[in-house]
This record gives structure tokens, sequence and C-alpha cells, in this order.
């Protein structure tokens, strides 16, 4: 398929209208046709363009150059001259942005519904939220639009609508992927991720936009892989039948030969509780407070009053917290031990929108239960769909050992349906 | 001299009974000239042993087993059954400590007059003060009394009172030395630091003190080291005769084979002032300020003013001076550049005990023009007497730099007063 096809292709599944509300701008045909002739263009000259012919949705808190970056809230709006470091090392790879994608505003939120330009919807199921607070690139790509799309995770951002539109979410350990270009939601946290249909490509897109790691960052898991995983009785939130899918994906990994082993998830939990419950909430008052206070009434209502709460947060309990968190860190790291990994259910559970806007800050928390604690502690994670969407966490800076046992667990994975990159298959 | 010999001569010093009010609590005779036969013992058995015969007074915010320790403040008094990781290296190496020092309460000053205990006053001239917060540290090593004395640095208080009692006063890189056993003052910025008479005795007992170096830590300043040092008009709140012989002790280096070059200031006196008039005093409250809300009265006035202030501090203007704080970092090692040192006076005049009273903030803040920035940008920092007392300022855990050039600053050496620590001394 050339690189003008997969966007002919693009175009026409956008055609078809469905889940219009994933999407806050959508770049000009004309502009997007004009792109493909120029990748093709540099493929034909001889150029080493991996992601040529490959499409990318941005989600809209995330510099484009000449699209406006809105962060989900109109008013908020500019128009950046320059795109994210992030965004233009796809680019420079010859992918080529498509537009940017809805979000829940200012990334605060893990469910797809606080945004004024409409609640995303899950893919399969319009009842049941997309996930948040990426929710338009994660639903961009399970409808087959884009090859990839970029969305941040604070909390749950990058892995949470992952789960729910079963695809691949990949969040870097945090400082891998340059956050220039990105309105911070909480600057000390924030992570750009990579959504994909499969682990191969979302891996490639990561490399591609990725510094270079630390000379001692491991390249690969070993061979028999310790996994450490939570009994039963240590979930929360969980039915029995979303717990018997995550079991399996437990077995899945000892079938294709890691080794199991119990994990108590108190001081991880606790950790996960402290990112809204605590003082870094501050992070998002000082990133975007002054905005929200100046027109409070241009901000969503649930996102408004989670921000305008933290004004008043007093530094001590920031500082209190800081030192708790070093505390529960050290528990957690001494839990984990020797495992090479920690595997997790993405979230406990996939809510309707009904039941969100019924009790919009309690059903978010309980959604982000097992997300939330990552970047605190600097971890990395691959999350990925299996029967239910489950995570892969490792520790800092090993996220080649998270994307290698992720890929036991989707196994062989499809040929990647659209492709210019390759000069073999330009020729094919 | 033997180990006996040195106790016996601290006592004849003591009973001369010049400012009493360093000392907050000294060790029953009878225990000390116990624990000086323990260490000629072990001298004698063939042990290894740099500080024998070495006295070391303790700061009485920092733990020594069976001692109180009040951090300036009775009624905070608790006594420890495990000493101070620092206490406890220097006692492994045959140190004997002598008792506990005054301090500024909550090591919240850099005057020394914020005591219950008494203001300590200069060593030369009694109308003055002594510096702080480690006032009695200074005061017990510029008497004779001791040999060595611990002091902690979150703002200066490490160099401010070595500056004004002409001793030498070394502040570690952050972290270097473990702060286990420390009543904290702002935990994520507070050092421990040596007085001694002379650099040689201080830097062994960093030495001594000293967790591991990072492997690329450089060990040794170069032959001809680039010194930056700030132009006369840079420097604030100094007279005309403290300004000629901070250029005296820059030409010093320049006669030693140093290259001098000029730096602006601004960066880093605006990182100082970020110290106490912004968000990072909250960690004082976060530290103490349960204790000081519960017994306001037993507070210094002035102490408890600062700290009781940054109860109201907002998490989110921490979050942004945090923020403030990196970009002025960057500034500032911009105008570092390559210099392997930055050359400053350790405080731009020494105020008498009356001009603190009058205006006991101002003062103080006035006097930690020079220091206050060190530990908010992780460098290290030497300050010896040199006619004023000036510091050496390097990179974090350029130390030894920091060392050598202040060695230039000092000239050769009088040999240690009393040693039993080698065999040779002990011998002969």
């Amino acid at each position: 398929m050339t690189v003008q096809d997969r966007v002919r292709a693009a175009y026409a599944q956008l055609a078809l209208g469905e889940r219009p509300e994933a999407w806050i701008t959508l770049r000009p045909a004309e502009a997007v046709f004009a792109e493909a002739e120029a990748v093709a263009g540099r493929l034909a000259a001889g150029e080493t363009l991996p992601l040529a012919g490959k499409l990318v949705a941005v989600k809209d808190n995330i510099d484009v150059a000449g699209l406006p970056t809105t962060a989900g809230c109109p008013s908020y709006a500019y128009t950046p001259v320059v795109s994210a470091a992030a965004v233009q090392r796809l680019v420079d790879a010859g992918a080529i942005v498509l537009g940017k994608t809805n979000l829940d505003q200012f990334a605060t939120g893990l469910v797809g519904t606080r945004s004024p330009y409409g609640a995303v919807r899950d893919v399969r199921d319009p009842a049941r939220v997309s996930g948040g607070s990426s929710s338009g690139s994660a639903v961009a790509v399970a409808l087959g639009i884009v090859d990839l799309a970029l969305g941040t995770d604070t909390a749950g951002s990058g892995r949470v609508p992952a789960a729910f539109q079963q695809i691949v979410g990949i969040k870097p350990t945090y400082g891998v992927v340059p956050t220039s270009g990105v309105v911070p939601a909480a600057r000390s946290l924030d992570c750009v991720t990579v959504f994909a249909r499969t682990l191969a490509e979302g891996r490639e897109a990561v490399a591609i936009m990725s510094e270079p790691f630390p000379a001692d960052a491991p390249l690969a898991a070993p061979p028999q892989p310790v996994i450490a995983v939570p009994d039963r009785d240590e979930l929360l939130h969980m039915s029995e039948e979303w717990l018997d899918a995550f079991e399996r994906a437990a077995k899945t990994l000892e079938s294709a030969g890691a080794r199991l082993r119990p994990i108590k998830l108190a001081p991880f939990l606790a950790a996960a509780k402290l990112l809204y419950e605590g003082g870094f909430v501050a992070e998002r008052y000082a990133a975007v407070g002054a905005f929200i206070d100046s027109l409070p009434d241009d901000v969503d209502p649930t996102v408004g009053a989670i921000i305008g709460k933290a004004r008043d947060i007093p530094a001590h309990v920031l500082v209190a917290d800081t030192e708790r968190l070093q505390k529960l860190r050290d528990e957690a790291m001494a839990e984990w031990g020797d495992a090479d990994a920690l595997l997790l259910p993405t979230a406990p559970f996939h809510p309707t929108i009904a039941e969100v806007t019924a009790d919009p800050i309690g059903v978010n928390a309980r959604v982000g239960t097992y997300t939330n604690f990552c970047n605190l502690f600097g971890l990395a994670a691959v999350a990925v769909p299996a029967g239910i969407g489950v995570q892969v966490i490792t520790r800092g800076f090993a996220d080649a050992v998270a994307a290698d046992i992720a890929a036991l667990l989707v196994g062989p994975e499809p040929a990647v349906p659209y492709s210019a990159g390759l000069p073999l298959l330009v020729l094919g």
C-alpha cells in the first residue's frame, strides 16, 4: 500500500462517521494529501523513513505546529508554531499527522467524558466510556483510522483507554520521551504515550521518540522472567469475571515460561490514593489554576472542582506527602524484590457513561486503582488486551522488559495492515 | 600528646569559662575520660584510628546516643539511643564527643541569637554574633576546646559561623554525608557539615563521614583552575573594606596559578531569595510545624514567626517555585560555564547582636545573600578565612576541587596542634 493509499483509506474510514467526538481538529485533506506526496517522494529518493505510510492522531494537549492546542478547553486554545518534540520525531521518520483528538479536559480524568467536545464513547458499546484522558487517540486507533496515536499519562491516561478500546498503550519511563510542547497536567509526572493496534508498531514509535536510555538499562526480558502477580483477594473493585480473566492472563505468561510469584499491593495502592487525595494535585493547579480562576465558567465542572480545590492545599502537606511517597516506594520496592515485572489489571472495570455521570469523581478514582501509582514510583508500563486489559509494569528504564513480557501476552501479531516504510512493501 | 592529655587540655580550656553559651550539654567528665582510656587502649592494641585524640562538638540537632537532642528548644528534647550516622563514623574512627552545642532553634537562622540557651557571642568581639545556626559548634572550635565540630547547613549554617569565627567550614554536596539522626530543617536540602581550625583536619573528618562518591566525581582541582569571581558591583551589602578583602582573596588565587573570570550573580541571588521568600519554607513547617503549633510559647518568637507563617503557603506556590528554581539553576549554570569553582564572600558583613535584635529577620536575610542558593542548586562549598570569610563553591560532587582551591587560600597550614591518631606522633 502506498502512502497516498493509506491516507485515502483513512478518509474512507472517517467518512463512516463513527465516533466523531473522538476528534477536536482534523487537518484539511489537501494538506494531508500534499504531505503524503512529499513522503512518497522522499521514499522514492531513497530516504529511510521507518514510519512512512503511518498516520498519527495527536491528543489535543500536545502541540502540532499550525493546529490549535485546546487541552479540551476552547477558550484555553493557542496555536503553536513548533510541534512538540515527540511529534516532530515521528514526522521526521515519515509519519503524517491526521489531526488532534479529544481528551478529558486538561488531561484530568480517566473516563473520556469530561470534555465540552463531547463524551467519547467506547468503540464497541456506545453506552460505555472510551476511557481517558487520551480518549480520542485510543478510539482513533481502535477504529483503524490511524496507525498510531499519541496520548499522555499522568495517572493512567495512556493505559486506561487502551484497556477499554482493546489496543496497545505504551507508557515509557518518565523522562524517556520529551514532554516539551505538552500542556502540563502534573509536570513532574507527565509522560507522552503511544497507542497502536500492534505492540510492534507501538514499540517502534516509542523507540523513535525516545531519548537515549541509561547505559545500564536492560535491553530485553530474561528468557524465564519472574512476574509478580497479586492474589485474587488483593484486587479491589473487580467482578468475578474480570478476576478470572486476569488469572487467565497470568497463566498465559506462565505457559510462555514466566515464573509467577505473589505480591502484596498495599503500598502500591496507598501511593495511588496519594495522587488525587493529597498534595500532588497542587501540580495541576500550578499548571492551569490561574487560567481556571480567570474563566471558571469555561471549564468542565468536574475538572474545575478537582483543580480548583487544589488551590488551597498547603505546601507542607505536599512536603509531607512527598516524604510519605518515598517511604511507600521503599515498601513497594521491597515487596517487588527481584521480580522482572508486575502484572496488574489496567482498570478494575469498564464503567458506562451513565455510571460516570452519576458519580464522576468516585467512579474515576476507582478506575485509576491500578494505574495511579506508576508515575509516582517512576515505573514503566505496557498495557495490552488479554481478555481484559492488563498492564506489564517494570522498574524505571526497564521499558524493553515490559514490552517483551507484554509480547508473551499478545502472542504472534497480525501483519501490519498498512505499511509503506519498508522498501520491500513499497515494491510489493 | 596522648588521647588523655588532649581531653585534659579541653577541660582546662573549658574551665576558663569563655562563651559558656556555646554549649547545651557537656558530657560528664568521667565518661569522656573513660572513653579516652578506651581509645588509647585500642591504639595500643594496634588499631588504626585516624581520629584518635580528636575531640568533637556536635550541634544539638544531631543525635548523640544518650545525650538529649534539643534542636535549641528545651520542650522538644528527646534522648536518642542511637547516634546519627555521621557521629558514629567519627567515633568509630577514634574521635570523642565532648558535648552538644547551641544553635539557632531548629537550625532556623544564620546569626546564633535565636536560642533560649543564650545568644552565642563572637569569639573576638562579644558585641557581635557568632553566626549561626551552628553557632556553638563554630565557637567551640574557634576557642580550641575541640578539634572538630559538626554543624548542619541548609541556608548557610555551616559556613556563616565559620566565616565569623575565622575557621574552616566544609559543606559537602547534599547527600554525601548521611543525615539520618539529624532533626530536619528542610529535609530536601539539609547537609551535615564540619568545622575545623585547619582545612586538612576538616577534609579528613568529611572523608570519614562520607558515602562513596559517584565514579566520575573529580578527585582534585586542575593545576590552573578557572575561578569565576563576580565584579565588585555585583556584590550586595558589603563595605568597601570587605570588598577590598574579597578582591585580595581572588588575587591570592590568581597568584597561586588560578585563572579568574567574571560572572553575573543575578540567577544565584534570585534563587537565594526563593529559599525564605517562597514555598520552600514549607519544608520547615512539615518538619516541626505540628510541634510549634502545639507549644507556641516554648518557641523562639522569630523562629516561630518564620515557621508558623509557612503553615499557610499554598502547595501550588511550592510547585511553581520548584519549577522557577529549575530555570534559575539552568541560567546560573549557563553563567557558570566551564569554571572549576565560584569564589564568593561567605557573608557580606558581620552584624552586632544589637543590629540583629533591632531587625532579626532583615539582617539575617542579608547575611545569607551568598550562602542561601548553594543547596538549592546542589553545590558543594568550603568556607575558609581569607581576610574576610570566603567560600569556594563547586558543582555537586566536586567537593575535592573546592577543598583543593580553598587550600590555595589558606596556604601552608600549621601542624595540627593535637594528634594521637598517627603512630609517629603517639611515639614522639
